[in-house]
């Protein structure tokens, strides 16, 4: 089971290896720090890279304190016992399996920080450090335990679970990725779009939104190359965490689909905008957002499957992803929606697609091997076997969905609400125009050291 | 053998490790954008860059599709049959090794990024990326097939190997570097210069070439390290990919190997160079390039030779390489071919000598802890052991690297100038002085709402 | 014991895992030198990366040959010797554990590199090549042979350790961190601060120190994590030294304990700055500077009791770092120390706090898993077991700093005044105010190409 501890050297190298993973996952957290870096205006660059850096920091707190504790204390792998909170191993007292703890803690930083990109250039820092705590501390180990907890009640691991089957959501495409990812969408709609964006300076809707240029797609390349490097310990780490004879096979099988699904999405996203860009506008180009953002929807999407699927499928649900990616950018600009780093469409939509194809295509041998058992396999297997009625585990994947949604829904929507109420979580208009490295990072000092105005070609980069 | 999966704990690591190395080598990709993003001008960053993307995403699908079935497909090392090409395991079909899958796709992206860097600025999209595809897919794994698989015929694990010993090409100085910095000879060569390289506006010859300023020294430095890290996974992975008792040492010995040759070989770089500008200008000055460049130079050099030779040969390689680079990218411009990298220098010539200097320096010791059996040792042991007859080994090398510049150039000198025939392979001249991010990556839409003419400013920067 | 080999499966992992952190380790340079680029002016950033890569290759050269010769070289786990430097192993000679070597060289150019940026933009290019080989080849080989060598006299393996225990410096705070931090404290010390740093043009002492703005914040924040990222080789890799029944279970310690204490450092020098702030001035903000140095002030500390203190105690040392850091920072300017980086309260300052944290809060079961015996535990524990008098190991503690301190101190200081009396030392002014790009890297050839005068809004970058 995910939480025993094998024993010689194998025990040696599965911990080592989990805490290179968890390093790997870790450094995650500098490739979100530099797509948002990139993708941001200069004037905004500090603030942006300061989220990242906290999401880091603050996890690690409130992840000691409750969060471990709230997703795996106290599980009982053997038990067929049903609970919604883990209520022992505070501060970690009593684990005994570090390691393990590392790499969760690192999932729960990343959880927190796909949010920091969509919400920037517009919301105040004492808001965002709140919504941060809140969601490592609470609303994301609330979701691990549910679907990663042996005793959790979508849980595969559970000796009774949903549908027979439970939800599979291998490295978390839903735990993670959606979460963060609607998360985001919430606080979006929320907080509203930057100044300029769908409006004027006078309020007045614009007929063509205007894009804001980002800092340095130098960074924002860089930033996706690191994301890229540390999924593997993202997905392939998430192979380690149950040990039998299949372990070695199942960590290069989570590599490859990885890979294959990133390539192909990225490949796919690039393609069918310049194809699309060709027939609407007759001016076509290649649009590296398109590049880097398709290869990370990718990612996000094959995360939930890695382990359980085979490679054909990981380059459907790459083509899938790039397509989603796509519509979902666009869609995004339709509903008025403005999300600087494209999370939305990345995390949010992708994490639902991914958590859907495990549905479609887990294979029976894959999932046994992996899970020692596997009850019900993705849809196709079921009608290649002539049981095309069986869509149990494409139930649980939705019911799985449907929970992570509610969840998040349910706590995060009254608590933007209440926060835009209260007026702590947009910035000023001026604050905003000249930028929150100014305004919150003593940029504001350091130009009074100079001068006396705001010089304004530094208000404008 | 090479493909043989071990029992056990062994296996367990040997796959997980294998995967952290290939993750290791995907880096390198970070790691050539970066380099390629500060070497170049900021009008053409994003257009360089996104080649280093596409050169990852574009080889997921050809060495899927075609580029493992042709470099490994099939492969029976205990048979004595020699072919040219594998013809299975198309699309993954039949392959259990995934984690190997893995490592060889990440080289063969490794591979045909070489060449972004040194047609920076000049070269079409389209035929970047028909040449992508060619490389990975096609004349790539036929160098593979020939140096790597054990039925290769100038494989040093073929049952029967040429001249009774084979070609030793731990790692692909050969096989990786030597292939992609040649191609990048051959395009450079085609294509021609950069604009105000060499001629001034009205196509007159410049006396003194035009140093083109690169973007961001910092990128190139962090491009560097990046690259170093990576190498790491480069070199040391070779090692897993045979497993016995010796393989931990083994790959202790290619780690100590690459950082001894990576080190001296930046060092010798930068001080010749500055002894040299001591003695012909009387300006001496400290070059970083010739330090970052030194270094890389001295890791390509050592790739073919880092499981089999001794550090103090490594030692050498490194001083040589220091040299060789020096010398190179001076003649490069005495010839008047425009590399905005180097790529030739660090990856061509200093692929060819770590070919030969692993003909000189082959420790039999090393050799037989590897492959099991060491025939012909390298020229300087022969000599020790009063054997100064014995270059069987250095004729095998030097047999592989014609065999290499023979197929390479077989090929792609006809598709270039094919290409170039057709007018598909360099960019317009206004394309070029306006800068490749504006013309193919959407700049001009982007300027366009601005302002109806392109900025003067941005056309130089 | 620290050099012994184990067999098999085990010796195996350990190796490759050795190497892996080794390569961490090495990657801490990037770190290093993006932390430096973002944090001197965009003059100096070529001069600055280009120390950090010498002291890379450097490295390579004084630790072939002398550097582990002198530190561990014929070491003897099991004699009662003390000798004060090895004489054995020069030239990798007689080596058999590569990987060791490969890690302990990394380790070794950190050390050196610790001193860069506190150098920054004033430090002649010879000077800082002379002082880099003699710590790397000379002044650092010796600390680490008392500390860490088994026949050192501080060492905690040795047979007869000091005061029955002997120093335990884990991972390095001391050995590392109070090593390069002290040389740059002496360095800054004796090469005076940047011009208009404490000063106006005239030689007038300014009342407020005039803040120097970095040159890129992104840059600094990247550094900053790939530091994070390459300390899990750092501190993890320290664990893998000693393989045992509970290596694994040591690693996983260290990681996490790392974490625990960069996150709350990082976390408290933030909002103790901001309180602060808000207490003195009235206008609080978040000053990314702090979050980054503090998270890096809690690594150093956090270093030398990673494998043997519980991670509560990790949290207190993380806590105090934050602090140290805060107040060292400030200390410095009021003193009139102009360290460019913060190097000296992050390293020095908290390497010193890291090594008497030890002493406080060392774990009898974690000692006695690491090394085999706990003959006496850190305070609080002999405290805790009625035995406040048992203050031997925070005693070792404290005369193994003094010792590092005297012994950089008696070879530094002199050094460094020799130096400066040459006239070696410290840059011309004039070179400063240009930038030493332009001075020292072939920026002036460049410069004249265009014009015969050196722009000033260059030289005011």
């Amino acid at each position: 089971s995910i939480n025993t501890v094998p024993a010689g050297a194998l025990n040696f190298s599965r911990s080592v290896l989990l805490v290179v993973s968890a390093a790997l996952v870790f450094f995650m957290q500098a490739g979100f720090a530099m797509v948002c870096a990139g993708a941001v205006r200069k004037k905004n660059v500090q603030n942006t890279m300061l989220k990242n850096l906290l999401d880091a920091c603050g996890a690690v707190i409130a992840y000691f304190v409750v969060g471990f504790a709230f997703s795996f204390g106290g599980m009982d792998p053997e038990s067929t016992r049903t609970d919604f909170i883990g209520k022992e191993n505070f501060f970690l007292m009593g684990v005994e399996d570090y390691a393990f703890w590392l790499f969760q803690y690192a999932f729960s930083a990343a959880s927190a920080t796909i949010v920091a990109g969509a919400l920037a250039e517009r919301c105040q820092m004492a808001a965002y450090l709140c919504y941060s705590l809140m969601l490592t501390g609470w609303v994301y180990p609330i979701i691990v335990h549910a679907i990663w907890n042996a005793n959790g009640f979508l849980s595969a691991m559970h000796m009774e679970p949903l549908f027979g089957v439970g939800m599979i959501d291998f490295a978390g495409s839903g735990v993670v990725h959606v979460t963060g990812g609607l998360t985001a969408l919430f606080a979006t709609a929320i907080l509203g779009p930057r100044r300029g964006r769908f409006h004027d300076d006078s309020g007045r809707k614009l007929d063509t939104p205007k894009p804001i240029q980002g800092s340095s797609v130098a960074l924002q390349m860089l930033g996706t190359f690191i994301l890229w490097f540390g999924w593997y310990g993202f997905n392939c780490g998430s192979a380690l965490l149950i040990v039998n004879e299949y372990t070695g096979s199942t960590v290069a099988l989570a590599a490859v689909n990885t890979t294959m699904s990133a390539g192909v999405a990225g490949i796919t996203a690039l393609f069918v905008n310049l194809w699309y860009l060709e027939r609407t506008t007759g001016e076509p180009f290649f649009d590296l957002t398109y590049a880097m953002n398709g290869a990370l929807s990718g990612l996000v999407a094959v995360t939930a499957g890695c382990g359980v699927i085979e490679p054909w499928a990981a380059v459907l649900t790459g083509i899938v992803a790039g397509l989603i990616y796509m519509v979902g950018s666009r869609g995004l600009i339709m509903v008025r929606l403005d999300d600087a780093v494209d999370a939305i469409p990345v995390h949010l939509m992708n994490g639902v697609w991914g958590c859907i194809a495990v549905g479609l295509w887990a294979s029976p041998t894959r999932i046994s091997r992996f899970f020692g058992r596997a009850p019900h396999p993705g849809w196709f297997y079921a009608i290649r076997d002539g049981n095309p009625g069986d869509m149990r585990l494409l139930g649980a994947q939705l019911v799985g969905l449907l929970f992570i949604i509610g969840w998040v829904m349910s706590i995060m929507v009254p608590f933007f609400i209440w926060l835009d109420w209260k007026g702590w979580f947009r910035s000023d208009p001026l604050e905003e125009i000249v930028g929150l490295d100014t305004s919150y990072h003593g940029g504001l000092a350091l130009l009074n050291s100079h001068q006396d105005s705001v010089q304004p070609e530094y208000i404008t980069a």
